[in-house]
């Protein structure tokens, strides 16, 4: 009766103590996106960070001191994918990596991405500091580059870690100023001599990764809305771009008349109403659909449009009802160049399936909020990240924290370090569950 | 009887004989616009030459010396209006006035404008040579800008003349490099010390112009379409321009909700749309409107557009229908703008009355082409000219040729040797007859 008394006391005191033993410093993580932030081509508060180029080879060399300072061990792959590892007492297992990305498009915020690597070797570091011992090694990673800016290809980083990138696709994207990937990357001493050794060696073998974990600013207005601390995200929604263009013969606005036109503005007109229309159509507020690129030639007022161009973004959480508005547009497109007389051309960018969170990550993440006494929303991720592809080869899932208004992608994005440090604190918690290591004991309580 | 046999006879010969007299070289014409084509600031066939740049001095300078050669007398007026008179008999009389432009939008061809001042040369010359005695004066004029590239401003010369043109709004107009048309003008050698004094110098005064004649490639497809020569114009149709915006608040592609959504991007696709079905709504043929310009921001696929620019070109023969047509699309800006939730401005560039051709002129041209035996045309010009503004201060009339697929505003713009010949010809003829004046008598006859 004693003993399972003592036991019980003793795991209860364990358990308080892993959450009271970690000691995370909201304000140093503040302090270094502060100092990441400042690796900019644009003047701070904004910040815009190119894959490649000098401010991003400057954030690698800070990110890169810092798993040093953390005692992580440093691994860089051939795409720049960035490692530091935390070694486990099973070598047998997989690993349990987080991580997230440095680069910023053009006028963005100190968050975006940030988070999800710089407090994740805060996680990582406060974990080492209290004694904890992995199991599973712990791993923090930062992508190579998960936003489009320079090759027009989000997520490249775990695109190519999950195998979701073929040589052909990716020789096929060049920058604005005609550089490849390959070049770009050699020329900053990444990179390999060909495009598959490139692909290879970033690619991760089977059993590698036992679970993949994601802390990131929520980019939506809900948790704050609800006031709730941390959204545990049960799925990622799937993404697909479309880019369409109807071709006419163009005229003189004064002089060709109406019957005789074939306006290729006007075909663009009805086709980006038409993505509204099949989108607000599934009945589901999970549908959204997008025509974000609208332009036109010539783009002269007096003269008829003779070319247009269209980006179309289309996402759900059900991957087929998605499927099924992305067969709309085209039949749309279809049906109005037909009508208008227009030539068309449909090119699809993407269309990647959804990802569902894995279920005893959500339930960790659930389980170390409550131990911090914190509240929590299940809830979706509209905007993808590379979780969307980790979770094609590792049970993958996502922390969310608030962040003001729900802005992000601009200047004012804005998360407090109270929030910060929350977000990290559970963040560490679940990789220390998903481990399945072992906390330093007290003696003082026996 | 005799005597009225001699009379009758007589006369015949000397309504052949004018005819008979008039010299034309279409060839001639074709090799001056040939090298007025040079002087540009893009490689030939295409040709830009844009108001006071050093091209356009070139230009101004071969047309000085093709007006000395003719042997008329220059005037040139403080916004650059280039004239070259034949005297009268008469200077009681106002002067019977022909010209076009030299000016040319990038890659434009080498005979729009140009024909109504050059082959505008060659007639008077060819008047001269002939021994006719003007009783009106006889002036060919070269405006000084019709095109409005550099300062979005078009047919500022004729503006000028008309007095459709204020001081304050020529001041608000800058180039791409904020420089002033007064401060271009007076840099190149025209200008005046103010814009009152610069407007002033080129109004003109009343009674100065009895009759004014531009003779203009068709820039339209019928004339050659209908295997007719001599296109003789009814009416100018009457433009207007309005820019449109629309402003929502924007958002993530994937994040933000639709419901929560203020598209400006489809507020501007809906309006496009109620253009043409405003216009269409007329029912007449007549009826023209245009989104040329559809520009929105941010412009990122994954970004909803929190902004939209359009720019409307709106036409039509009769002034209250097209007046009808802009409230209509107006009115259509406002209720989209509700109902989508977005702010909304509208800017009215212009909104100029239609010209009615004289119908003197008219005659005079249809008679013209009789006397030469080439067949004609009664037609509408829906392209404007310099004509629509001196139609508002003289009685105007226009005289259009064919030109090969209607194609205008481009490099392969064309008109045939034998076309332009004949236009010229039937705009000497038809200056003659208003002018008033008289034949050499052939005594040889008598």
């Amino acid at each position: 009766m004693m003993m399972l008394e003592v036991v019980f006391t003793i795991s209860i005191f364990v358990l308080t103590s892993s959450a009271e033993k970690l000691s995370i410093d909201g304000q140093r993580v503040v302090d270094q996106l502060t100092k990441l932030a400042t690796f900019s081509d644009h003047q701070n508060p904004a910040v815009t960070r190119i894959l490649f180029t000098p401010n991003d080879m400057m954030a690698r060399s800070y990110v890169k001191e810092l798993m040093t300072s953390a005692g992580l061990t440093i691994r860089e792959d051939a795409m720049g994918n960035i490692f530091g590892r935390f070694e486990g007492s099973d070598a047998t297992l997989g690993s349990v990596l987080t991580g997230s990305h440095c680069d910023a498009i053009p006028l963005a915020g100190m968050y975006d991405g940030t988070l999800g690597v710089i407090g994740a070797i805060e996680a990582l570091a406060a974990l080492k500091k209290a004694g904890y011992k992995p199991r599973r090694a712990l791993e923090v990673m930062m992508f190579t580059s998960e936003e489009p800016t320079r090759f027009a290809l989000s997520c490249v980083g775990s695109r190519a870690m999950s195998g979701a990138l073929t040589s052909e696709y990716l020789s096929s994207k060049l920058d604005e100023n005609g550089t490849s990937f390959l070049e770009a990357a050699n020329a900053v001493g990444y990179g390999s001599s060909t495009y598959h050794q490139l692909l290879q060696d970033a690619l991760v073998p089977k059993g590698k990764i036992d679970y993949f974990v994601e802390l990131h600013i929520e980019q939506g207005p809900e948790l704050e809305k609800e006031s709730k601390d941390i959204g545990v995200v049960t799925a990622i929604a799937a993404p697909a771009a479309l880019k369409v263009e109807f071709h006419g013969d163009g005229g003189h606005a004064g002089a060709q008349l109406m019957p005789l036109r074939n306006d290729a503005g006007l075909a663009g007109a009805e086709l980006a109403l038409a993505v509204e229309r099949h989108t607000l159509a599934t009945g589901s507020v999970d549908s959204v659909g997008t025509t974000g690129v609208f332009e036109i030639k010539p783009g002269a007022v007096n003269s008829v449009p003779r070319e247009a161009r269209l980006g179309i973004d289309i996402r759900d959480i059900d991957g087929v009802r998605r499927d099924k508005t992305v067969e709309s547009v085209r039949a749309s497109a279809k049906e109005i160049a037909e009508r208008r007389n227009v030539r068309h051309t449909v090119t699809l960018v993407n269309q990647d399936p959804p990802a569902i969170c894995n279920s005893d990550i959500q339930t960790a993440v659930a389980e170390a909020a409550k131990e911090l006494g914190l509240s929590t929303k299940s809830m979706v991720s509209r905007a993808y990240h590379d979780s969307l592809f980790m979770a094609r080869i590792a049970p993958t899932g996502m922390i969310f924290i608030p962040c003001k208004n729900g802005y992000s992608h601009r200047p004012d994005e804005f998360s407090s370090v109270k929030d910060i440090q929350q977000g990290v604190h559970v963040l560490a918690l679940t990789m220390a569950a998903l481990s399945g290591g072992s906390w330093p004991q007290d003696k003082s309580e026996l």
